[in-house]
């Protein structure tokens, strides 16, 4: 394994569909390398903007398998394998194990509302256990506006004591700073990773190691700048940069506006294919994210 | 099949776990036809309070096969089948089709919160469209507290107009009795099932066609004293009672105070083991709980 701990930019990847709805795998594996060769320090795979959620067992295990036979290092990406059900949680885990990867991300069970702390503990904790397996890396993915589950510093604190060498870092996608920056001192050494490029500054200089984001797959080479400069004089002006793209793409169904985005820069239309609930977005919309990513300059373009 | 429409007082079944956690297939039908032969006029089972996100699909299966197994009646069972991926919903609602089944009962899918009307319109169509078959009879699960969604009237409306036969009725678990109301009105025919007994009997006179409901896994027999005499002097009465009892129940974690009385009732312990995040009531809660219902008069015992 090249680096221990993880540390950059990810992209929290998309996943292109068939006309079917299906994963298109090849697609898949073409954007994930295009990601790695053009700013990505890495991958996370099968998130809430990967869809993971929207696609069976069956299918997310056929993206495994897809990515652990695709030559991408294994060791850049982190895996979304977090369910409602940890029987299927463990069986995620352990096909990324198998394909080669030892990094995990994994929402809490998230059918239940106002579960207990102890609840909690005890899926993350059957989770690990049934696994059992000490290559594990474990980020905790939270998530409280999909989930409805504000993950606690004490229950945060409570796994890494339990499982000091599995429960490793977190995926904060809350957009709440001041929570990541309270983890970034209370927990040294454990990798606060925020979930948006918005936050990519901030977090390294508080001793967090990078970012997750959807919106880096677009924005991944300009993160990239501000992840290598980011003890320059020119940091500030880079993020700021950085943080007008996200305004706009913020703005818009996130998914649906990076994969319109896709469909453009790649000229490949079935990227625009999306799963419901989740919708493409309407043609006015299209015209509005593309009039504003214009005004700002943001490069759409990219080798196909 | 006996009766079309659906009509009575439905229990939202528990399911039983074995030590591993595991779906205990025996004791689930041996509590199912208890139900039956207890004041149910059917069962819903794999819902919210059979814990069903807390399974995989195939543990989910192995329970639609044990029950279509069973000799328990298909045509008085609505099976839970609603997933986040419509691939997984469209399995499972095969399955119950192929058990003798017919009738299931589907959650919007629940990871993605602000999705749109279309968008949920277009998940439940593709799971409809998928399975393909006019034999299915499908009723809508609203359950906000849950899902984070709330599914308008005019999306139910838009759903009825466009799946006439096969899109019948809906539990509504929001507690929201005027939506409720609104629904018996404004949907002649469309089955409107209250998610508790808290509502039977206003429910019965609005139209409504009975409840199906968690604790009628244990209020059964008073619930069908309310169904059989709602047309009666004695109905208010009857509903009082009922409801003083929910009331208790409702002051716990539902499904965990549920599995303590069925333990108690049974006398088999092992109907204390419950899938994390839920977590088996506390001592203190045990005690709290058996005292009030000992304060109502609440028949716990039952036969084996």
């Amino acid at each position: 394994m090249s680096k221990v701990p993880l540390r950059g930019v990810y992209a929290a990847a998309l996943t292109p569909l068939n006309d079917d709805l299906s994963p298109d795998l090849k697609s898949l594996v073409r954007h994930y390398k295009w990601l790695l060769a053009n700013g990505c320090d890495g991958l996370a795979p099968l998130g809430t903007t990967g869809e993971a959620n929207s696609f069976s067992v069956d299918e997310r295990l056929s993206v495994i398998d897809a990515l652990g036979g695709s030559g991408i290092p294994m060791d850049r990406c982190i895996v979304g394998t977090g369910s409602c059900a940890l029987t299927d949680s463990v069986r995620l885990t352990k096909r990324v194990l198998d394909a080669g990867g030892r990094d995990v991300l994994v929402l809490p069970p998230f059918y239940y509302k106002k579960v207990t702390d102890d609840g909690l503990f005890a899926s993350f904790s059957e989770v690990i256990q049934r696994v059992g397996d000490s290559r594990l890396r474990l980020y905790i993915y939270q998530f409280p506006q999909m989930t409805g589950l504000d993950l606690s510093l004490d229950l945060i604190g409570r796994l890494i004591d339990a499982f000091p060498k599995t429960v490793v870092g977190v995926k904060d996608s809350s957009g709440n700073w001041p929570n990541m920056e309270a983890m970034c001192k209370r927990f040294p050494g454990f990798e606060v990773f925020p979930g948006s490029e918005r936050f990519l500054l901030s977090a390294l200089k508080a001793g967090g190691v990078g970012c997750i984001s959807a919106t880096t797959n677009v924005t991944a080479p300009m993160a990239a700048k501000v992840y290598a400069n980011w003890n320059s004089d020119n940091a500030d002006a880079l993020q700021t940069a950085l943080i007008a793209v996200r305004d706009i793409l913020e703005a818009f169904p996130p998914i649906a506006a990076l994969k319109q985005l896709l469909a453009r820069t790649t000229n490949q239309a079935s990227w625009l294919n999306i799963r419901p609930p989740l919708m493409r977005l309407t043609e006015a919309q299209v015209q509005a994210l593309f009039a504003k990513l214009e005004a700002v300059s943001f490069e759409t373009a990219r080798a196909a």
